[in-house]
C-alpha cells in the first residue's frame, strides 16, 4: 500500500469518526423511494436524519441542522420551494448542503428545477456520468430518451471534463459516481475506486452515498473534497464487505448497511482505494 | 412435467431474459409503500425503475418509457392527473400500461378513480379476488368494511367469472392474484400455482409482481396474456424459492428478491407450474 | 420469575394472540419514511395495515377501520386535515386511535399541529422522552437545536412527571420509548424494559411500535394502557430475540420482524419484562 493510501485511509477513518462522535444532524429532503434507507445509512454511519420537508417548518428547524441533504427524484412542484428555501437558510448559516439532481435530465422541469438549486451554491453535488454531463452542459434540450431514466448510460470516467466544468462554474465540488467515483473542485480530479457493480441492482444506494456525503460534510466542511471523496470509499469498501456475505441484491442491501455500522479502522484501511487522476 | 409446463417454462424463460437483455424503462406511479419493493423488485428482474409522477415532466419522459405501471395504493387527488396523463400518452404511443387497483372499494373517490383510468384503456389489470369483483360489477355503492381493507376476503377462484367479465367490457388482461393467480383475456382462462402463502404478510408483494407485468409486458406487448402469466410466476417461483431460505416474512422479502435476480433457466423449468383452466 | 411478570406475560400473549385471530384494520396515516416497516410490522404482527389518507376517503373508509394511526413524521400542511378528520370520525365511532408526536418540537408549525391532535383526544401517545416533555410543557416556543431532532436528548426516565401531566391533560395513556419504555394514565406508572439499543439506528422503530400499540388497543379498547405496555413488550422481546441472529442494524430490522411473526407463548413468558413503577 502506498503513503497515499494509507493518508486516505486516515482521513477517511477520521471523518467517519467524527459523524460518530458527533452525530451531526441532517436534514433530508429526499425522494420518497430513497427515504428508508437514506435514514438507516445515517442512522448506521453515526449520524442524526431528519426528514423534514415542510416549507413551513424550515425557519424554525433549518438553521440548527449541521448538513441538508437535498435530493429530486420524486420532484413535483410542490416540494421546489422547501428545496430552495432550505438551501437559502443553509447559506445563510453558512451550513453545507449537498444536491443530488436525480435524472436531471429526465425533463425540462426537473432540469430547470436542479440549474436552480445550482445556483444557490451547493457544497457539493453529486450524480451519475448522464446526470452531471446533462447539467455541465446547461442544456434545457432533453437528451434522447436512453439518457432520460435514474440509470446512467455513460461511464463516470467519460464525465471528468463535464465534472471539471459544472465545478468550476457552479463552485461545488462535484462527484460523479461509476466504476470509479470520480471528485472534482474543478481542478484536482481524485478517483475513489470502491464499491460493486451489484450496488447497481439496489434502489436509492447512489441517493444513500449522496446522503452521507452530507453527514461527512458537516463534521468538516473546510474540506468538503476530502468529505466527498471519504463517504464514497467508506460506502464502497462497506459494500465490498457486504458483497462478500451477500446472495443477491437485497442481501447486499442489508449486509452493506450493517457493515458501515461495524466498519473499522483497519478493514478501512485494506480495503480503501483512492488515487490522484490529475 | 408435461409439455404444458415446458412450454410455458419455455415463454417465462423466453419473457425474463428479454427484460434482463433490454433493461425495459419502466415508470411507476405506484403508492408511498411500495415505491422501495416494487423498484428493488424491477431492478432485480433486470428492469430500469423510474420512479417519476409529476404531471410537468409527463411530456417529455413519458413516450420514451417501455412500460406504464399505474398503482392506486395511496391515491389523493393531487396524484390522479398524472395517472390519467400518463396512461394517455402511452395509448398515444402504444406503450402497453398496467393498472393495479388497490383497494379499489375503499371509497367512492378511490373506486371513481379506477374506473376512469379502466377507461383508458390499461393492457393489464392485476388485483385481489375482492377489488376485480369489485371493479366487475361496476358498483360504486362501497361494499361492506369487511372487503374496503387491502388484503383480499375473496379467493382468486371464485373471482373468475368476474375476472373474464371485466376483461371483456375493459377490453384488458385481467389478473386475479390469491393462493392461485388467474389469468384471462375474457376467454382464455390460465392458473398460475406458484407463490407461498406468507408472501401476504409482505407489503406491496402485490404491487412488485403487477410492476413485474410491466416490465414483461414492455419487452412482448403484443401477448400481454401470455407476459402476465410469465410475470406472476416467475415471481411466485423466485417466493417459492426464497422460501426455502426464509425464517419469517422480513427474510422472505429479502431472500425472494435475490432469488429473483439469481433465477435460472433450471430452476424456473423445475418450479414453473400454470395450467389452463378453461 | 414473580407473578407480576407472568401475569403481564399472559396479557401480553392474550393480546397478541387477539391480533393475530381477529387481524384488526389499522388505517395509518404516517410519515413516508416508516411506511414500509409499519405495514410490515402490522402484518407480521397479524393485523391488516391500510395506508390511506386522503380526506376524501375517509368518510366512507375510517368508518370501518379497528383502530387509527396517526404519525406527524413527515407532516405538510396538506395532511393534517386528513389527520383531524380521521380522528374525530373515530371519536364519533368510539374507535381507538393512537398518536406519534415525532419531533413535536421541531417547529412551531408541528407543536402546533401536535396540540391540535391532542385536543382531539387519542386513545393513546407514544413518543421518545424530549417529544412529550415539549408537549407536556404545553409551549409553542421551540427548544434549544439540540432537541429539535426524532432522537431524543433526553431518557424516558427523567419524563415520568411529564408523562403524567400529558396523560392528565389529554385523557390519553401516555407511553415515553427509551431504555425503559414508561406507560402511565396519569396515576399508574409501568415500566417495559424489553428492547435492544441498536433498535435507535433503525429507522422508524418507534413509528413501528406506535403502530403495534394501534393494533393492541383495538383488540381491547378498555384497557388502553394494558395494549399499549402489552405492544411495547412484545416489540421489545422480538427486538431481543432478533438481536441473537443480528450483526448489525439492516439485518437486526430483518430479524425483529421475523420474530414477531413468530413469536410463541413460552418465548414471550420468559422475555418479558414489565414493572409497576409506581
Amino acid at each position: 500500500m502506498d503513503s497515499n493510501q494509507t493518508q486516505w485511509g486516515s482521513t477517511a477513518w477520521h471523518l467517519l469518526s467524527l459523524v460518530r462522535a458527533q452525530t451531526p444532524l441532517i436534514q433530508c429532503i429526499t425522494n420518497f423511494v430513497s427515504m428508508d434507507i437514506v435514514a438507516n445509512t445515517l442512522l448506521s454511519a453515526g449520524a442524526s436524519p431528519a426528514m423534514l420537508h415542510a416549507v413551513e417548518e424550515l425557519r424554525d428547524f433549518t438553521p440548527g441542522v449541521h448538513a441538508l441533504y437535498v435530493n429530486v427524484g420524486t420532484l413535483s412542484p410542490s416540494w421546489l420551494p422547501a428545496m430552495t428555501t432550505a438551501a437559502q437558510i443553509c447559506n445563510t448559516h453558512r451550513t453545507p448542503w449537498v444536491l443530488d439532481p436525480v435524472a436531471a435530465n429526465a425533463s425540462a422541469f426537473r432540469f430547470e428545477a436542479c440549474r436552480e438549486l445550482l445556483r444557490l451554491k451547493p457544497t457539493v453535488v453529486r450524480g451519475n456520468a448522464s446526470e452531471i454531463i446533462a447539467l455541465s452542459l446547461d442544456s434545457a434540450e432533453p437528451n434522447s430518451s436512453a439518457s432520460k431514466g435514474v440509470d446512467s448510460v455513460h461511464e463516470s470516467t467519460t464525465a471528468v471534463e463535464a465534472a471539471k466544468l459544472l465545478a468550476r462554474t457552479s463552485g461545488a465540488i462535484v462527484a460523479v459516481s461509476g466504476a470509479t467515483d470520480i471528485v472534482t473542485d474543478g481542478n484536482r480530479v481524485v478517483g475513489a475506486h470502491n464499491g460493486v457493480a451489484m450496488m447497481q441492482k439496489v434502489t436509492a444506494t447512489g441517493c444513500s452515498v449522496t446522503a452521507l456525503i452530507a453527514a461527512f460534510v458537516a463534521v468538516d466542511k473546510t474540506h468538503a473534497l476530502d468529505a466527498a471523496v471519504s463517504a464514497l470509499a467508506v460506502f464502497g469498501v462497506a459494500a465490498e464487505l457486504g458483497m462478500k456475505m451477500a446472495k443477491g441484491p437485497a442481501s447486499l442491501r442489508m449486509h452493506l448497511i450493517d457493515a458501515l455500522y461495524g466498519l473499522d479502522e483497519a478493514a478501512l484501511h485494506s480495503h480503501v482505494n483512492i488515487t490522484s487522476l490529475c
